[in-house]
This record gives structure tokens, C-alpha cells and sequence, in this order.
């Protein structure tokens, strides 16, 4: 049995891993920091003392009572990097959801990992869907370079694009740069800013934003008569947690920083 | 029989017209004009010639020797408004489909129509699926009115956004404006500029440009827990022969200006 | 303020329309009837009694004492008849979103309801989304003949094809025959059966059932070189709350069967 | 310049080869064998005659007098079998895009290919886009082994399923089994029977016919709270000409028979 704790344990996604940690029979749920300042206590708090659960309000001090070898981290992007230092030089390998580090950020944690001998796990997205749409698209577009992605969420999403559409453009970027492939000339001029959308590494991104939509997005690449289109869907929080069990049972054995989900896979 | 001149006759399609009227037992062609300054001569005036069909360069002079009731123009935005003039002075009801005419244009021609006693049909996309998704964008609006329009193209269309995705946001708007319904507010930033798309009347547009598309729509209408996703794919160009043969059969009851084929539906 | 009961206020509908009344401000919650024997208490009888609202396991003792005007009905096919006549007999207003009534059926409690004054609203899909795509659907069949169904759901669903498939297609089949339009004939041979789906008034009807899907429908309607989809995604119960509570308000207006959510927007 | 001989140079498929090897500067076109019992002669022998192009009836005639380097064949399905003995005995090596090939034909024209020296390549689909979504699709399904298939094509297609569907699922299959994933048990009974689908190694497959469509597939990943989906559409048989051009380059670098795209990408 894996001993875990949830950083962030009464917040939305720490809450849905509480529950899937207590439901792995590889896994030991033994403690939990509460997101407190983010006022979101769904209960959670409650369940875990009834269950004889450590929860508290101090990260530092619940590491040191509950003894745990592996951390996830949900909380918020002005927290996330504090947090980290204070795993990794306990020696509590991580697995981190949280957005928000940049990729120097990243680097210098994870020398501090390596440092101290554990593994820090950071992934953008922990859908396996999500993952096998970005490699797709990598896969796809050495062979049909032309392409544009669409995402959709609802409306209180604060960003646009989303940080899965610009990391998909990165990657398809990349792999189309490697072959050698590149994207036929576009002829169209804008009438009205904005109609062709944003654009990463020459890759337009169009961000939908309406109620009812949850998270989803489409690669469309175009070809001589004929398209191709990756489509993925979360529709429930719930499409993250096998990423994110998945994630806890495999951190301990990759020492240093270990970036992206499909790099488990 | 419909005596019928078809205008640019040997354009993409005006030859699509000259196949479609041919085919009509209602309907009889008894003249073509050239799009000769296009040069885009794709057989049809040798072969209307062998029929036995008047086929010239000079919009009157042909006219004035077919006698037809109705002249169908395609033909290109800066030599439209001329066309209109001379043939409904000469008492010759039109079907237009060429774009490029302003509302002040539209009206001033319709009043020139009116006067002459003949009908002048104007309409920006003569697809009786694409006339049908905007009825139905409208109808929607008031009950669903948080929406956002994607338009898809092949990457050699010049402009952004499409006429259709810009008239179907005016109806939109309109229709919900009429039932008092408003959008929820947007609580969205663009982290790059473009990624929100354009805007029509507070209506985002998105325009994807790509190889492989012909042209399609999505009006997608986001509401409680629930989405509502009207889509159109023109496939080919036989798929606006319909509404152009309807047009011509309903042009000469219709006096002065008719705008949009959803007015003879 | 309407006086509402919910019989199957414990159910996975009924609590969601336990939420929906309270949060009205022009309707009163007044009592609940559990639906005890699917053993599906969520916690809503608790919290109920805890604010004073009565809540019982026999719907007529429950309206004895509670006098409501409405009564809104979410509990099983084998027991909705006999809920129905109980209601509609002591002069109480009915909502009825649960299935499982023959049209025979719903005549005959429709007669009861007029014979004691009252109104009796059911309805196969409170969502207006839903409702609209059947609309449309209906208003596209003179136009584009040929119509095919595809709906998908999650694999937990018994039934296949949905009501609302069923329903779509008698109606795209009336609209269809009323205005003496027809589908072109279909050259195909299935090589193995099942392939071209169930037919319900000829039209070929595709039953999809996966893990992730909730709950969605998609028409397609070809034409010459052209297609039109229609397409409704249910993602949250949450999307059938704003019928309901529409059909609450205008139930009392309409006395004897209201069979639809469309005939009252 | 690799000379090249078209078998069925004035079909549908055929006629799109000869412009396109035409059109290619490492190609030469050196003979063409008429489809006339087929009686498409869409004006490609006046052509290829014009220009000096051998064109016959007779299939060996033509090898014997033009000394082809690679016969490409799109004829029919019931000549392909002698078609292919008549080539591969002479030395030439085949690129087959004809349907019909058993697995024990396609295994013994392989022998008859290594017999003699040459390679033999056979393909059920030339379309880049559509072997990439096959190869996603069997990639995908160890991880998300739930999985339905929908594919949708013009009424005039005589088949249900399509060739393409039934190798799409026959390789998620393998690849699902092989990983040792199993799908999730489905719990829905048809009420009308065809609703689920037919059935290919226990992977729903569901075909529409509709006017209009030209040959699309959806491959539907269903898993815990989310849904991956991979789509293709081919709009234009020049869709296929990249794929029957890489082939006609690569065959005889392959001695022996090699099935399928995807093992020259």
C-alpha cells in the first residue's frame, strides 16, 4: 500500500481524489491539507476525521504526522510552488495537478527532486483521452500538416486558449517541424478581427465559450479531399482520476521531473 | 416554358446553372453571356453554341436577342450592379447571386425593379439547408440565447468571416433581441489576441480555413446542463441548383425586391 | 405561490426538482413523497423534514395533508397510472415526467383529468433543447427527405432506441407524409444485420451505448450534394429543470391532456 | 522515371490515376487498359491516344507492348484475381486498389509476387487520413477498450458495413486483445431489433445512407466521464491519389505481398 496525501483535499478535483485514493486497494489514503483560503469545504474535512484521517490546515506540519511516501497536489497556482519545495525536501515524491508553473519553474523543482532522491510528476491534463488526442495530433501531422484547433468550455473559464489547446499546438508544431512538413499557404484576409483566431506556432486556436459545455476540444487537419478530426470530451471530473492514480503509483520509480501523462503510458 | 438567360454562363456557377435550367422541363435556356474577363471558359460556350443557344459577351445585345423573361447573374461583385440596371430596365425579372451589393444597393435596384414592373430576387446563399439552418438559429435564439457560430472552409476562400456566418449572427441577434432574451455575461480574457474569434453583434464568429473543406456552419447554442448544435456541409456546388431553379419560377409573381430564398420557402 | 408536491423526491429526478421548486420564487414546496422502494434515498427526506416539509411514503395521505395545487410526478412505469388517477381524482394539477404510459392510457387519464377540472402535462423530454431539435426536425422532413437518427448513451441504459428517438421519427414521418414528400430509395444491401439500424416509420434509427455518454441525439437530414444535422446534447440533469418548472406554472391553464413540452413555449 | 501502366484507366478511379501519375515528375504514364465492359469511357483513351499513350482492351497486349515497371489496378472485382496472375507472371510489380481479394487469394498472389521477383501491394484504402484513423483507433483501445464505430456514405453504396468499418474494427479488436483490455459489459436490449448495431468482433458497427454524404467514418472511445472520438471524411476521390502515388514509388522496393497503407508510412 502506497501511503498518499491530498494537498488541497476539500477543493473540487482533491475532493474527487480523496475518493478514488480510498477506493484503490493499492492505495492509503493518510492525511490531508484542507484549501481553506479557497472556502470550498465540501465535507470532505468532516468525512476524513470520522475516519480516523489526519486533515489540517498546514502542509508542512500534516507531512510530518502522517509519514506519507507520495503528495498530490490540487491546490492553486500562488500556492503550488511553495508546496513543492516543502514535499521535495521532506522527501515526498509528488504528483502535481495544479497549473500555474512555468517551465523554469518546472526545471528548478525538479533538480530539487532529483536532489533529494524522489520523483515529481507534473501533467497539464490527466485524461487519458486527452493525452491520446494530443499524441494523435503529433502522430498526424507530419502527413496532413495543415491544421487548426478548436476547444470549448463553459463560460466561467477565465483563459483563453486553453492551456491543453496551446500545449496540443506546441506538439504538433513540433513533430511537423521534425518531418520536414509544412502547412500550404492561406489566402484569406480577416474583414472582422479576430475570425481566424488566435495563433500558436502558425496554428490557429478558436476558444468557444458557452454554458453548458464542459471541457472539449477538436484537431481538424485538412487534406488533398479529405479531413481528419481528433476529438476529445471530458464531461465529469472523474475522466482524470485513472490519470491521477496512475500517476501516484508510477512517480516513485522516476527520479527528477517527469512532465505529461503519456510519458506513464 | 420559362425562357431564361443565364449571366457568366461560362463561370463555376453559372455552368452549373446552364446544366440545371437545361435539365428543367419547365424551363428553357435560350441565351448565355461570358465571363470572359475571368477567363475561366470551361467548354460551355462551344457547347451552348451547338445547341443552337445564343452565347455573347454583351449582356444587352443578348437580351435583346433572346428575349428571355428572366436573366440569371453569377458573375463577379464590381459588374453586378450595372448588370441589374440594364435588365430590369429592359422589363427583365433577375435572380441574383452574385455578391457584392450593398443594403443601399439592394433597395435602390429594388425600387428600379418595382418601377419596371418586374421581380428582383436576391439572396446570399441559395442552399435550401443552409436557408433552413438560419431559420432555425433564429427560432432557437430566444429560448437558447448564449451562442457562437464556426465556419469552415478550404483555404483558398478570401475572406473571414463568411457572408452566411454574418447573416445567420444579424438573425440571431434580431430574433433575440425581439424576445427580450439576453446572453449570460462572459467571464472570459483573452490571453491571445484572436482566440475568442470575431464579433458579430455581441455573437462570436469563428472562421477555419483549411484544405479538404468545401463550406459548412455550426451554430452552436449552449444552455442549462445542455447544448443545441445546428450544422450545414456544402459538398458540392449542384447542392444550390435547387433553390436557383425555385427562384426562377417565383421571380416574376414577386414584384421589386425579394431578399433571402427563405421568403419563397 | 403554487403549492407543489414531488412524488419520487429521493429519486435522481425528483431531488433535482426538490432543488429546482425551492429555488423558485413563485412556487412553494409542500410535501415529498419517497421512493422508497428503489431504496434511492439521497438524503433528501432528512433534509426535507428538516425544514418543516412534510414527507411521507403514501402519495394520497401526502396530499390529504399537504394540499397542493400541483402535483409533479417522477417515480416508475409500473407505479404512474395508478399515481395519476389518485391525483387527478382528488382535483390536483399533474406533471408527469415519468415513462411508461401507452397513448391509451394517456387518453383515458386525460378524461379523468378534464371530468375533475384539472390539467395533466406529460411529457417524453422536459429539455427545451430537446424539444427544439424534434421542431426543427419536424419543419426540415418536407424540405430534405431523407433522414436518418443517431442517439448515444451510457452503457447503463436498458432501452435502445430512446423515446425521444422514436418520437423524432414519428414526427419527421408525419411532417414528411403530410406534406407528400419522400425519400429517395436506398440501393443498399446489409451484409450483416443490424447494420443499417432499427426503422421506425422508415427512417433508420442507430442506438449507440457507451461509458461517457449521457445523453444525446443527432438528425441527419442529405440532399443534393448537401447535408443539415441536428444535433442536442443533454449533459446534466440540470437541463430538464427549466421545463419543469415552466410546466408547473402552466398546467393549471390547460385543463384535460397536454401531451409535449412544445405546446407550451 | 518509374513507367507506369493503369488497368482501368477510363473508370472513375482509374481516370483519376492517369491525371495524376501524369502530373508527376518522378512517373511516367506509358500505357492504359480500357474498363470497357464497365462502359465509363469518360474521354481518357481519345486522350491518352492524343498524346501518344498506348490504350488497349487486352491487359497482357498491353504489358507486352509498353514494358511497364508498375501496373496499377482498379478494375472490377471479379477480374482482379487474373488480372493480378497476368502481371505478376510477367514481371511487373502491382499496386491493387480493386476490392474483392480474398485473405487466401491475397496469400497466394503473394507467393506467385515473391516466385517471381516482384512486389504485390494491395490496399482497401488509398486515403492518408483514413489509415492514420485506423491506426489511432487500434492504438486507442488498449487504453479506452469500450468502442463503437458509425460510418456514413452516399444511398447509392450497395454494401452495409463499409470495407473500411469492418477492417477498423477487426484491427481494435486485435489490439484490444492483445493488451488483454476487455470492454465493459452493456446492459441495453433492443426493443427493435438492428437499433444496436451490427456486430464485428464484438464492436458495434451502425451504417448510414443518406444523399449527399460522399464516405465519412466515426470511430466513438467511451470511458470513465469522458469520450474520444476520431472522425475522417473523405469529400473527393482526389483524396486518394497521395496514398496510390507513395505506393506506385515504394512497390518494389517490397518483394512479396504488403497489405495495407500504413506499412509504407
Amino acid at each position: 500500500m502506497i501511503r498518499v496525501v491530498v494537498n488541497g483535499a476539500d477543493g473540487r478535483m482533491g475532493s474527487e481524489v480523496v475518493k478514488a485514493v480510498t477506493a484503490d486497494a493499492e492505495l492509503a489514503l493518510v492525511g490531508g491539507v484542507s484549501l481553506t483560503h479557497v472556502g470550498e469545504d465540501i465535507g470532505v474535512a468532516a468525512g476524513m476525521q470520522a475516519l480516523g484521517i489526519s486533515m489540517g490546515n498546514n502542509l508542512a506540519a500534516v507531512l510530518d504526522t502522517c509519514h506519507p511516501e507520495v503528495a498530490v497536489d490540487f491546490t492553486t497556482p500562488d500556492a503550488i510552488y511553495e508546496n513543492a519545495e516543502i514535499c521535495l525536501t521532506k522527501g515526498v515524491h509528488m504528483v502535481v495537478g495544479t497549473t500555474g508553473l512555468t517551465a523554469v519553474q518546472r526545471e528548478r523543482l525538479g533538480k530539487l527532486a532529483a536532489a533529494n532522491g524522489v520523483g515529481l510528476f507534473i501533467a497539464p491534463n490527466f485524461s487519458i483521452g486527452a493525452v491520446l488526442m494530443m499524441r494523435f495530433a503529433a502522430e498526424a501531422a507530419p502527413y496532413l500538416p495543415n491544421v487548426e484547433i478548436i476547444e470549448l468550455h463553459h463560460n466561467n473559464k477565465l483563459d483563453a486558449p486553453s492551456g491543453t489547446a496551446i500545449l496540443t499546438a506546441e506538439r504538433v508544431a513540433a513533430a511537423r517541424k521534425q518531418a520536414g512538413a509544412a502547412a500550404a499557404p492561406a489566402h484569406t484576409q480577416e474583414s472582422l478581427r479576430g475570425a481566424r483566431g488566435a495563433t500558436v506556432e502558425d496554428i490557429p486556436v478558436h476558444s468557444v465559450r458557452l454554458p453548458g459545455y464542459v471541457a472539449h476540444q477538436q484537431v481538424l487537419f485538412g487534406g488533398q479531399g479529405e479531413l481528419l478530426t481528433l476529438r476529445h470530451d471530458s464531461l465529469d471530473r472523474k475522466s482524470f482520476m485513472p490519470g491521477v492514480l496512475l500517476a501516484i503509483k508510477k512517480v516513485s520509480g522516476h527520479t527528477g521531473l517527469t512532465f505529461g501523462l503519456e510519458r506513464y503510458l
